[in-house]
């Protein structure tokens, strides 16, 4: 129960969440919302939840955590190819929250949503009796039956990223061993790019046409490449990737010059938020050149192969690698 | 991080979640679900999360749990007159959770949604961090336009209540008093009936069409009659209620009976996810009957009046009371 100095639950939402409400959710004084999808469209419906402790840090900035929860539900419906309508909230505070987190969570997120055109529909306000848990239920919508699913890749469609991969892994561990002789040699400019991407995931809504028009399969890059690209092929198919045409930033580039090793932290580490989709050979390049229109890099790193077991990575010492302990796992 | 002897989350989710998922799901294995409603139809939403120690006790059955979490949105669907079309879920797992809790979760939580007609199409599973929390969003649909909304009260109308008022905050004590002198006069059969109520929300789903047609405003009663009546007036209407017409079981009867102050209990108690709704007069009997056809009594308990302040209950023995603490809070 919240302390006699705190104001209700139906004043709290009122005063910080009420400003983000998007039609159909009258105000977030009624115990739910409507919404229609656009005539001859799809609803598309993701649900994810970050926690204290696991997939951030509690003294993160509450904006950051904001953007953070809504942000990996926007990357899944971008992976899907659909465009963002509305979102559901449920927010589970710990005990010692205050009012000034609540109102920075609450800045960071309409900034978001606003940001994305995805205002918030509703949700539910309760204590978690432990660390803070927020849980989004995004919706978005496709044309009809043109959702991109993530299971049906074809064998010799070109594997596509967009974007760059390992920067949030490797600002998790700037995080975690800010000391590392890897991390000495970053300068500052670098080494905030780096933590940037940890704690805030660029959902790549602007590739979700191309997606939708080119992508045989499609997902986000969530727990790490690796795993990630092994979950989207499942059985009867793999991968050849050639890891030198994964796309790094150049604070990646730096990082892993100076300690090659990491290359593994790219390759499996988590949080990226990039989208990873095949596509025929002969679509690569209008794909290509429409997601650069919409101002999104792809990179086309390997080809889908017949077969089972983990995607194959030719490494940059010749040697060929798969990572069979998987994907990182929050759970 | 699960201990080796489990499962993965994938794992865990083809096994207890894939056989209750929905048409557009894609049987769990993607990370969004497609949803679209009938022609003339807008879908509704709502969110409601359940904390273990907060709105259940840890050691409920984990069938019951499911119920519950699954239940109180179905009664908020019920009551803007909307049939449910499927949900998503984000269930947060306490550190202690074992494979026979999640099994009987499941087990629970595909009854209630077979029930309800409301299949699984996504979620979430992690690691909470302290106890288990479940949050349900739910998709309902109702004709375009036609969502009965909170806040539509006019002076005059008839304040109507499903079911029965009271059982689950009777049943609630008994969990926390079992020794009280009322609790020892009941008999077996009406405290199981009391304990029932508290741990299975019956959501009114066969009285929504009724309510549909015939309600000028509804809501669910989840945080006490008294409050929840305050809630849907809002400012510049407030209500008369008959204390008398309050419908209660036998078991509440009895109790009242015996403890006579229990009816604050009754009244403000929370966890009753009956439907409570306004009528204009010339309807009401139009109302009762539809949903007697559905099979749910409907009572009518009070009158809309104009003016502010909270509702004025004539109490048994004469007087006027008003319960100006407000709803009972979860939060």
């Amino acid at each position: 129960m919240a302390g006699p100095a705190r104001a209700s639950e139906e004043g709290l939402i009122a005063r910080y969440f009420a400003p983000l409400a998007g039609p159909g959710a009258d105000g977030l004084r009624d115990d739910a919302a409507t919404l229609t999808p656009a005539p001859g469209h799809d609803l598309v419906l993701t649900a994810d939840a970050v926690v204290a402790g696991i997939h951030f840090f509690a003294e993160d900035p509450p904006a950051s955590i904001a953007r953070k929860a809504l942000g990996v539900n926007l990357s899944d419906i971008a992976a899907k190819g659909a465009v963002p309508r509305g979102f559901l909230l449920t927010l589970a505070l710990p005990d010692d929250w205050t009012e000034d987190w609540l109102a920075g969570f609450a800045a960071g997120l309409g900034a978001a949503a606003t940001e994305a055109g995805c205002p918030l529909l509703g949700g539910d306000t309760v204590r978690s009796g432990g660390p803070a848990l927020i849980s989004v239920t995004l919706i978005g919508e496709v044309p009809t039956g043109a959702i991109v699913r993530r299971h049906a890749a074809r064998v010799g469609d070109r594997i596509c990223v967009t974007g760059t991969i390992g920067d949030a892994a490797l600002g998790l561990r700037l995080r975690l061993e800010a000391a590392a002789p890897w991390a000495a040699g970053l300068d500052p400019a670098l080494k905030a790019a780096l933590a940037d991407r940890y704690l805030h995931p660029r959902p790549r809504l602007a590739a979700a046409r191309a997606v939708r028009r080119h992508a045989s399969a499609a997902m986000d890059v969530s727990d790490g490449l690796a795993g990630d690209l092994a979950k989207m092929l499942g059985a009867g198919r793999t991968a050849r990737v050639a890891t030198s045409e994964v796309p790094l930033s150049e604070a990646a580039r730096r990082a892993c010059a100076a300690e090659p090793a990491l290359i593994e932290a790219v390759l499996t580490g988590g949080d990226d938020y990039e989208i990873l989709c095949t596509v025929a050979p002969e679509r690569l390049e209008a794909f290509r050149a429409e997601a650069a229109a919409a101002g999104i890099a792809v990179a086309a790193i390997g080809t889908v192969t017949p077969g089972d077991g983990p995607p194959r990575f030719d490494m940059p010492d010749g040697a060929e690698r798969v990572f069979t302990a998987g994907a990182f796992s929050h759970f």
